[in-house]
């Protein structure tokens, strides 16, 4: 799994930052979150192909979503058929109804908006998205945590090996909780062989927010938590009165949900060339890695149990 | 004068090319053509200046005008209150009110936006646009031409002095065209001291459209002339078939009107990178300067008397 900051500019672009989006790549799968004017000339940029199958909404300022008005535009021109699937708060629906007659070009290809409540789960086959409700726009502001599901535990084939057992389709066997007999009448249960159940991933991406305790309840022991952190220190109290937050303020919700990880992105145009005063804010806080985002960069999000 | 190429790539934007947007800066003040997604970060990229005060729509296909939403909103957050004027063909006012729904952001500044039939003309102190139909979006799609009113010929300052008319006052009473008496009872005609009028400079951008007779009636003389030329020679079905041009055809129709300069912009994906072929073709039938646009161009448009 890696995410790919295609926008890290709150509010306007600048000439270094785009609007925000984040593609989330994962097992063939590109997921993407939110898609701000530009983004689908940063996914040409930055490599990012144009055959995902979701996009989630944080919220529906212009900042956010403008972008995918002309991304469903070239999906169509390229004649895409397969579906796509658009995921946001509340007014979804009735955003992209309105839309639709903007541009008077037509869809080749299914688009369903579906509105997620908070506590909303979109279930996937082997992981799920969280939606939460995150304070920014009263009532219609989500996180989303991308959870995924318990990994079943290593299978030991050194020790298969010197138990004689064949490979072959008995250690598959094994390896998903079957107890199997050999052909000399021994019973192999699978604890002998499978080690303990493994997590799975969690990233977390907040979109606008104030710090708040659905992120940190959302984000409890995450991989990844991508936070915004419109503003540094000096601007704290704007940062209140615009419902965004600080880099520290950031940090306070990653160190209290203990992450493993911290991503910085969505700062204010007077960050934009040299956000290293967000990242020293951040860092007399949380103990872990914190990552100042940038357009173009990659994360990979390795399983804990690969995790260098 | 001069116009700056925000983005030149047809339909969709490249890696190099952003969408349709040309700035036309003259005597301190910027007019947009067009405003496709990501120009006002193409704006910052290439510095123009966030003042303009007009944008003139040739016609509502996304990738023309997707970009005046988050170039509205950054001028709201810049807390602008200077007006703005918007102007397009049939449609406009419907769209602009169509979308002003979409974000949510109030505007700071009144926005006016005013649909414009073929032949209307908006009247500035000392130029005019004018609109005219084009044919590419069925009675929705205009071309423009920017004309100057014709200036007052040339003082003679030289001559002036030898005719012992003291510099001053009665110089410019002279030039504004007024046959004055001096105190020696010799009676000045202005022809004594000014030359010829001269022409202002026109120029004409297209839009998207097939080659027509209407751009040729516009551009005739035309300083500038602005085409799209969104194919070559090898497309040239394909253009007849979505209502573009081919960068032959956009070279007859400059010849046609016996322009002096011809820019072409609004290229398909593939022509992207190089569209050298493009402009070969067009050099093949009109023997004035071709220009084939790109991001970032800036193209002085000289007084015809004071061009090279």
């Amino acid at each position: 799994m890696h995410l790919t900051f295609l926008g890290t500019s709150a509010s306007r672009p600048t000439v270094e930052r785009g609007l925000s989006s984040i593609a989330l790549a994962r097992d063939g799968e590109t997921l993407m979150f939110d898609c701000g004017e530009g983004t689908q000339r940063q996914m040409m940029r930055y490599g990012v192909g144009f055959t995902l199958e979701d996009i989630f909404f944080t919220h529906f300022h212009t900042d956010h979503f403008l972008g995918a008005l002309g991304l469903l535009k070239t999906l169509a021109l390229q004649l895409r058929e397969q579906p796509l699937r658009i995921w946001g708060p509340k007014g979804a629906q009735a955003l992209f109804k309105r839309a639709e007659g903007l541009g008077n070009e037509k869809l080749t290809f299914p688009l369903t908006v579906t509105d997620l409540e908070h506590g909303a789960v979109v279930r996937r086959k082997d992981y799920e998205i969280r939606a939460f409700d995150v304070e920014h726009r009263k009532g219609a502001a989500l996180g989303f945590a991308l959870v995924e599901d318990i990994r079943r535990g290593r299978f030991d084939p050194d020790h298969a090996r010197a138990l004689g057992i064949p490979e072959g389709p008995l250690w598959g066997r094994i390896h998903k909780g079957e107890t199997i007999t050999l052909d000399d009448g021994r019973r192999i249960a699978p604890s002998e062989l499978v080690g303990p159940e493994r997590p799975g991933r969690r990233v977390v991406i907040t979109g606008d927010t104030r710090p708040c305790a659905a992120t940190i309840e959302h984000a409890v022991g995450a991989d990844l938590l991508v936070h915004e952190a419109t503003f540094g220190d000096e601007e704290a109290a704007r940062a209140m009165e615009t419902m965004h937050s600080t880099a520290r303020e950031a940090a306070t919700v990653a160190k209290m949900a203990g992450v493993k990880r911290l991503a910085l992105t969505h700062f204010s145009a007077r960050y934009s060339r040299d956000p290293s005063d967000l990242g020293r804010e951040a860092r007399e806080v949380f103990t872990g890695e914190v990552i100042l985002a940038k357009d173009g960069m990659e994360l990979e999000v390795p399983f804990p149990d690969q995790a260098p």
